[in-house]
């Protein structure tokens, strides 16, 4: 008897297993639009930066606000613990591999300092842009109104798994609903990965769902707990309860797929696969304009007992300006990243994100395997 | 004509090829409950220690219990055959690697010793805990009872495939029937793969059935034999058996998946498969507790004529506290092993380990390639 | 609920996943017949050469139809740029391999002189063969009369992705009608990957389809665009667009496989899968006949803002005949490419190229994992 | 629409994608019976060694039926060209790699001298064993009447893929049925990997087929010729046609696995996928015994202007004995290859290699990546 009588075990797939197919019509490039709205935000961009320390600083927020996109600030990272942060940046990154995760834990320890969340914020909007933070569950009740309060423009619930549903110890815990009626601004809440979950997070009137459990470089979620789904997989799940949530109550909830893209290639792939936007942390790691100076860790990485993420080097190779928009003489996918998305969806016909998401997507072998037997030159 | 249409091959998954997701509802881990319960006993943790000579000698399985665990000692091992055990041990960690193999054929040779049992045991019950040992088929019927009067809690019957009906020359082989009614403890059977087999070992008696054929880091029965079936699937199809037994006859025969587990992520994904527990070797082996100094080797590397299995090197990196309960810096999911599995069944809604088996799996690219570009820094 | 119940995702295959399965009757090689049509030209061989300037020249043009076979000239490439195109070329081939892409940028912004079209062409005649160009669907209404008056023979029309169907801002786009009305040469169009975008070039009057989209050794498309589709299955998908187009209309339009091709396999494997013929780049890179001495780059690595190319080092380690007709000793199948398709053919008992598209292919492990297991001998 | 619409590719396995899944009885090795019949002939080990110069020479071929098996002599090999073909052998194996192809394809082009046959054929026959050779279809008509004069007691005709339709331009090719009736020797036939063609090859009355296209150490049919079809698929189809000829005729045709086993894991494989035998090359090219030193070459690498196969080094790290029956302290499979079966046999409850085709068997991933993470220790 076949395994799957005993128990169904669905295919999932990533970036690597998959490609988008061309279509029967193409469309000029310059022709395409690539805006992404979020509540009564526009932006120009459909790329967000990821709440990360080594990306998303005050200064690296109103740089992304400049250039028409959106960077969200950690909340709970080392801008909000320390007056400053950059030294505690600078120890993670001067930190050698074997003590990098034990002093990324030791610094996140340090306490969460209210008195800086309006500090931060208001440095964030100097450049004039939208601003965003990200809290985990636990904080939020706490932490939200004084964010808003403070002028914060976008507010990010964001924890390894994030359900509508949550059992726990306290009386009362978190509750979506309640969130979205009391404070003024869109709420983004993650990360999920199934049509269930999903649907249900809309449910409860957020504004946004982040898709992603485990697959970032810097997210060790499948080696320590065995949990993840690939991104292309998750996209194509939480798309399909957005457009039956829409079908079901008119309002169109945005998601964002974060974590796992590596280049141009996996953007579009993202997007072919359902989403509104990316979320990206690795790439703006590589920035010029990131505090990190080319390492990146993760918001799991501080855990105390159960860590679950690593300090990687990307190191410098690009600017903010070079990596969205080019030019570039790069020729593997890492530089022009809106560029990328507007021949993508030129080849595919699309003259929005949301035409792309008709784009047929194969599974194919991966790009290491196929047709590659020549070394680059040196 | 398909080859399909010639014979069915039908697919089977082993750890790398399989990822948890993430439920609808979650749970804080410290509200979860991970106990095993085996015949009479109930342990603290689901998670048991291999019968290897690298692994559980008495002092190792003394430790084990007072943690709440389950160390299996080899009955046809080096304990059992050595006034000086851990000589013969020193022996084997100090060969080369060419000369290992034979090394272990030899020692391995020396004649088992009756008068030894009752000493290695009582050792082995000095800290309180349960003690079991491990013994093939062929001694069974010699050493259970003379075990079982030297004090032991539970007899495991263990080779590379067990079943319930085996055809040899002697007159009259092993019935399990037998054992379980003539020895007063539980007796725990292994191992297994397959739905047939393992029902009718369970239709037996016995109180428990070690899942696994081919998997483990020390074990080469695929190349040398062909034989072995994956660690998911092999434990789904045991976990079918095991609950259509319980249907059929009201008795829940606990399964325990053995090896091939290298991480918390491994242990989380056989857990969610079905089983009720899991056996490590290679892990326990890298231990300041154990013996080997981190070595080990396989109970059939001795094998005098056809050895299926190696000497390993695992490095010593760890202690028996860190590896179950942490707290770790480690972000690869080597250490706070039962953290992880409470963890994993947070983010999946499971209270219980019974509740974990209800989590869907999905066939996910291996994590080795997906969206891991970037190399850890130096 | 299953993934494909959100949304199909089918699978694709590349070379290195399918091999082709020997037939039930078998014919000598030397009855077998390779030849190629294209319109009213009948070619020896059924493999063509791409129009890379790495490969391209009048004078190499000018060998392939001395040995009935057929090169494609890049009318937009540097032959067409510059008086003295080695020059360009040798700046290329001797640059370092950061600064190569940006090199290739700077040389193809030299504007087109279409006074060089005359001269290339009438040296690519002058061996008395056939004289193709390929160019751009933006550049074509303005020089195809120019080729077209110069005597080329063939006109091919070429871009990542070329439909019937192109939205621009330019109020008339490139109409395929037109273009097979206005000039008196066949035309040849691509690259397209999908039965439905193929079908409807076909039905525009064009005599040949090049297909493939993202698979050549100097394309990196897949990773920039995620764009791409393996080429066995874009070749079975044209295939089937071929002949369903030939049963409604009775034209039959051949189609050619181009590029991913590394060894005689793979181009069988092409032909199997339906090709009528190959175009190779990088194989035809490796012999002396070539300018690029064993480098070779792509027709989109020359883009200004988002270059989709690299340029590889293949060597040089054959000769155009060694190639193409043998005598070899290498046992790779790099060498004697059309002796490859004639022993192929053998052993599926094909006739004709047609024939061989009968043949049948399975879904087979890569011959990287299969049984190879010991070293070449140094 | 999925590509499986326009054309069925059915999947293909080779042994690194299978394993052998236990039975519900298990057999004492001893009791197993791993005889194998061929014609009138019976061998008490199911294991050929190949028609390799590398491998089979007269005194190398008395060694075998000394033990029990059969080796077979290539008739258009060395043996039959040299009066030292010693001289020969040691020229190709002290030959650089860059040389080899070319130094066999001279070695090769000498003629076939018929006054050798006899002798070599009388001194494979000293040691009191079975004699068998092995020739091309196009030389058997000429040379098999010279070989089964000469005493040879089985007869081979063997190429890269055998039919009982060869369309040539001799007006009469070489026809099995009267083959068959005019030498009074079983004629074993191959190679062969399809149902129809195996089926047709059975029903011309020959004794034994040779299953395998393109999977062996030195053959590169898939590189060159893109032509093959993996062992374990090739083996269940020409099974399925043995078995369906005997529920036709009455008449067993046995079936022998030839090319593509590294070990012990491997031949086992091919056993329970429907062989009655299988035939290595390079294994036996490892032993003391084998007159190449450790070098193996295929009957391909010699075709003088396609040579589809290359030499490789195997070493030679064994003896005839060792390599068939042990023991071994080896534990990669390698060494006791008789007992690797016999045991596998237990594992399955198998009695008779005929029971063992009737093991189940599942698709799994490669050993190598499947819980192998720690290295030997060194």
């Amino acid at each position: 008897m076949s395994i799957s009588a005993y128990r169904e075990l669905r295919p999932a797939y990533g970036f690597d297993e998959v490609a988008i197919v061309p279509g029967s019509v193409t469309v000029n490039p310059e022709l395409t639009n690539v805006r992404f709205a979020l509540g009564e935000f526009t932006f120009e961009i459909p790329i967000l930066a990821a709440a990360l320390d080594s990306v998303t600083d005050p200064g690296f927020a109103a740089e992304m606000g400049r250039r028409g996109g959106l960077a969200v600030m950690n909340l709970e990272g080392l801008q909000f613990r320390y007056d400053d942060p950059q030294a505690a940046i600078t120890e993670i990154t001067q930190a050698g591999q074997d003590e990098a995760a034990a002093i990324i834990q030791k610094l996140y320890a340090a306490p969460l300092r209210e008195e800086l969340i309006g500090r931060r914020i208001g440095a964030a909007k100097e450049g004039g842009g939208v601003c965003a933070v990200s809290c985990t569950p636990a904080n939020t009740k706490r932490l939200a109104p004084i964010a808003v309060d403070a002028g914060v423009d976008i507010f990010v619930v964001q924890s390894t798994v994030t359900t509508a549903r949550h059992i726990s110890r306290s009386l009362r815990g978190l509750i979506f609903e309640e969130l979205c009626e009391n404070i003024r601004v869109p709420v983004l809440v993650g990360n999920t990965v199934t049509f269930a979950a999903g649907k249900e997070l809309m449910e409860t009137g957020i504004s946004g769902l982040l898709v992603g459990v485990g697959p970032g470089a810097i997210c060790t979620s499948r080696e320590v707990l065995g949990v993840g789904v690939p991104q292309v997989s998750a996209t194509i799940e939480i798309a399909a309860a957005r457009d039956q949530y829409y079908r079901e109550s008119g309002r169109y909830v945005p998601i964002i797929t974060d974590g796992g893209m590596r280049n141009g290639g996996d953007i579009c792939k993202a997007l072919a696969a359902g989403a509104d936007a990316v979320m990206l942390g690795s790439a703006f790691a590589r920035t010029e304009e990131a505090p990190a100076k080319g390492t990146s860790w993760g918001m799991s990485t501080g855990h105390a007992e159960l860590p679950r993420g690593t300090r990687i080097t990307v190191g410098v190779d690009t600017t903010l300006d070079r990596l969205l928009f080019g030019p570039t003489s790069k020729t593997d996918g890492t530089e022009n990243l809106v560029g990328a998305i507007r021949t993508c969806m030129g080849v595919c016909g699309a003259q929005t994100i949301g035409e792309l998401h008709e784009a047929e997507m194969v599974v194919a072998p991966s790009i290491k395997t196929e047709g590659k037997v020549y070394q680059l030159s040196r």
